[in-house]
Parts: structure tokens; sequence; C-alpha cells
């Protein structure tokens, strides 16, 4: 397999590198692009991976550009990656009305089991194996990596966490859909990538997976009181019920007057590095 | 005269808020949109302005989302209110041959003399005058102003600084065009705002104003080593030169590695609200 990646940018970030590669990504079936920030601790010893996966619309450069993660992260040592939100590209099928909520920039981070979708929309295969896999081998970092997301990517990590106990140590998401089978977005996207079947769903659904958790990883959520999205698309109110239900360790937090956009994110975004920053170091 | 604002956008950022307007701005003559970061210490006491100039191309967003600056300035108690970077709109004449480097997107913040760009090109009016006269009349912020930019608004807050004494009580710049008057930006844009007499350019161009500069504000210069226009159209030394024979105190920072983007902005933005915090503090 050519597991060889193509530079396509590089700055100089508070002494580290952030840079994009391309790549052929076999579980898509397609090429990918992501982004990677080494901080400077990098040039001397492996340093840990904050895997960041983005939402509805976005791409792998969303979060680099407007999070201003880098800054903490070049001072507590931690790497970030960010993959893209969809396969893409002519010979992936995107929404046939031309939306924005389903298709391309909106994989919803699952395996997609019917056609035409399921040969590429593998995005969790993607991004809890393959992409890993190509990090730890081209670049100075360890095996230790949390996860965390916004909005469609802040329920990705949720699923990617609940889905692989051992994988990861630390998990966190800014506004996630909390209960994709109760909400308009993630009917949208579930009927289509696996069909009509409910019982399918839950596999996929954060507040319906937190209840068989093996694993407790504590989970730190953030959610902006005013995010227009809110009471139709998040529902963290079932999430909290899911995870009280079965002892499992979330902190909430309600964030007074914040809404959905990346000036939330950059707010809170500190104190997600920290809560990272202290699982890595165990 | 009307100068009533309409709000477009707003988002709460780091216990402040992120708001755009959009005035009928009559130094331009036409509709403006404009951004500004009210920290958290504006609710109960006026605070001082650092308005920001941005590069060709840019808008009011590119350092709003890109430059991590609220963090800072909701410590420090700092407004930031950045400007778009040219008259807009059908009525305003745009580069004939639709570059990017001329007309929209790329006023140079100063006051055109020739046609037909003399009727709308005069960002310099409408940054040193029009917007912070609505500016403190509309918003909780003192008259104690500091200015800065990137790139061409680099350039441009050296101007308006350079032009203005007491207008400001700091100044700083990222990557600015040094000497406009020498690079294929600057004469392009010069040639055709200001016509061909070289004598009128001076009155624009930074590295000639700093010999007749009558006020001596501390200018802070960041400048990344691998920016890809450095050589060609930046020519810091040249604005070096000529504060060495002014005695003027200006302090560059070759910054080793660094390109023109907002990665390197970033990396550096908090050394320049402190520079102009201190200015602030008197």
């Amino acid at each position: 397999m050519d597991d060889s990646l193509d530079l396509i940018a590089s700055s100089k970030s508070f002494g580290g590198w952030h840079t994009r590669y391309r790549h052929r990504a076999h579980t898509v079936g397609c090429d990918m692009v992501f982004a990677i920030y080494l901080p400077p601790q990098a040039t001397t010893a492996p340093v840990p991976v904050l895997y960041w996966l983005s939402g509805l619309t976005c791409s792998d450069e969303n979060f680099m550009h407007k999070a201003g993660a880098q800054r903490l992260a070049a001072e507590l040592g931690i790497a970030i990656v960010a993959p893209d939100t969809s396969p893409r590209g002519d010979e992936v099928p995107g929404d046939p009305d031309g939306d924005w909520d389903f298709g391309h920039g909106a994989g919803f981070y699952l395996n997609a089991t019917e056609a035409p979708w399921a040969t590429h929309y593998r995005m969790h295969d993607y991004v809890v194996r393959e992409l890993p896999a190509l990090v730890e081998a081209h670049f100075p970092v360890t095996a230790a990596r949390a996860i965390s997301g916004h909005s469609m990517g802040g329920h990705g990590a949720l699923v990617c966490a609940l889905r692989n106990p051992g994988r990861y140590v630390s998990v966190s998401a800014f506004s996630p859909i909390c209960a994709p089978s109760m909400c308009p977005w993630g009917q949208k996207a579930f009927s289509r990538y696996l069909g009509e079947d409910r019982q399918r769903w839950a596999q996929w659904d954060a507040s319906a997976l937190i209840a068989t958790a093996t694993e407790r990883l504590p989970l730190l959520v953030d959610q902006g009181s005013e995010d227009p999205f809110l009471s139709e698309q998040l529902h963290p109110q079932t999430l909290v019920a899911a995870a009280e239900a079965a002892d499992y360790p979330l902190t909430l937090r309600i964030q007074p007057g914040y809404d959905h956009s990346y000036f939330f994110i950059a707010s809170f975004i500190d104190a997600h590095l920290h809560h990272h920053a202290r699982a890595f170091a165990g």
C-alpha cells in the first residue's frame, strides 16, 4: 500500500509547525487532506496527539485557523491532527439536493452501510484507524491519543471514544449533536448512511452508546446557552440523562451567552487542552 | 448626517463581544463594514482601542477570526476595531484587470487624488477620522487609540501614526510593506491612486515620512524570515535605515522561520498587545 504523504502547506506557528498533507486514503477510497500541528517539543521527543473532528461544512482548516489552540498546545507539548469532515472528490457522491448537511463536508464520522454511501463514507475507520496509523508512522508522536470536536465532530469524538475502549486516553466536545437519532441533522444522515433500522442507528449514537460503555473516560462538554441549534439539533440533556443512568463521568458546562461559532470554541479551547494534558500526564 | 449602525453579526468571545456593523461611510461614499471586539471590562468602564488594518484581499473578518487576539485583549481590557481594506460595492471602481492587488481589498489606507479613484478611495480619512469618531460615539471606549496592521495594513498603520501626531499613543506592524515607492505592489497602487508625481508618493510612504516625524512613538515591527514577499515587496531594511537616520525608536524583530500568514501573526500578537497596553497605561 502506498502510504506516502504530499505536503501541501507549511507555516511555523508558536515555535512549532502547522502543515497540511494530501494522501490516498484506503478506508474511504479517495484522496484526503489533513492538517497536523507539531509543537516545538516534537523536535526533541515524541509528543501525544489530540485528534480534532470538525463540524458540518468544515475542512481540516477551520479549527487550525480559528480556534487559537496552537498557543497552549505549544506550551503543553501536544500535537493536534485535524482531518477533513468527509470523503470528497468527483468519485464521491454528495447530497442529491446539494444541501450542506449531508454528503461532502457531512460524513458524521460513521461507517455507512447503504448504497451508494457505503463505498466511501467510512469516516469512522478513517479517523480511528487509518489516520492515526499514518500519523504515528510519519511524525514524532507517541501512541497516546485524545479526541475532541465540534457539533457533528463533537458527537463524532464521543462515538470514537465510546466504540473503541483503550484507544484514547481522553475525550471532550464542544456543542456536540448529543443524540443524532432524535434530531433533524442526525435523522437525515443516519437514514441515508445506515438505512431505516433504528437498531443500527443506536450503534452510532453517543447517547445510546454511553449506556453500555465499558470504559469511563472523564468527558468534558462545553455548550453555549445562546447556540441557535441548541434546542432543535443538540439535545445535551439527553446525553446528561444517559450518562447519569450509566454512572458515566460527564461534566457538561453551559456557557452563558455563547453561540455555536469558533468564537465560542476559542474562548474555551484552553480548558479542553488542559483536560487532555492531564490525561496524557496520566 | 446619518451615522447609524446596522448590526450584522454578534458573538460572545472570551467574556466580551465580537460584533460587526454596516454603516454609510461619508469619507469613502459607500457602505462599509467593520468589526469591533469589546472586552468584558467595557461593561463597567470605557476602554482604549487598538485599530487593526489588514492586508491585501482581507476584510474586517480575517484578523478577528485568525489572530487569536481576543484572549489577551479580554485580559488587558483593550477593544479592537478592524475596518475593511477598501471601499466596496458596485459603485466603487475596482482593478480594471480584476487583479487582487489593487482596488477592492487594496485601498492602501491613503487618500487617492486621481480619477476615477479619488471619489471613493479615501481610506486614510476613513480609518483615521470617520471610523474613530463613530466608534467613540457609539461604544464604551476612551479616546486613547493605538494602531497596528499586517502587510499593506502594517504600512497603513505606520502612515496613519506618522501623519497624525497626537492621534495615537502607540503603533506596531507585522510584515509591513515598508517602502511602497520601491516595490511592485506599492508602485502599482501609488501610480494609479496618486499619479506619477513621486513627490506625492513620499507623503504616503512610511520610509519617507519617518525622516520628518515630529512625534516619536516606540515602533514595534515583527517580520518573518521566510516570508515569501520579503525581498521583493517588504524592504524592512529601508525602514530601518530611515529610522536610524532620523533617530526614530524602531524595534524590528526578524522571526526565524515564520512566513506572511496569520499563523505568524497569531504567534506574536500577544507581544504587540502588551506593547500597546504599556502605552495605554502611560
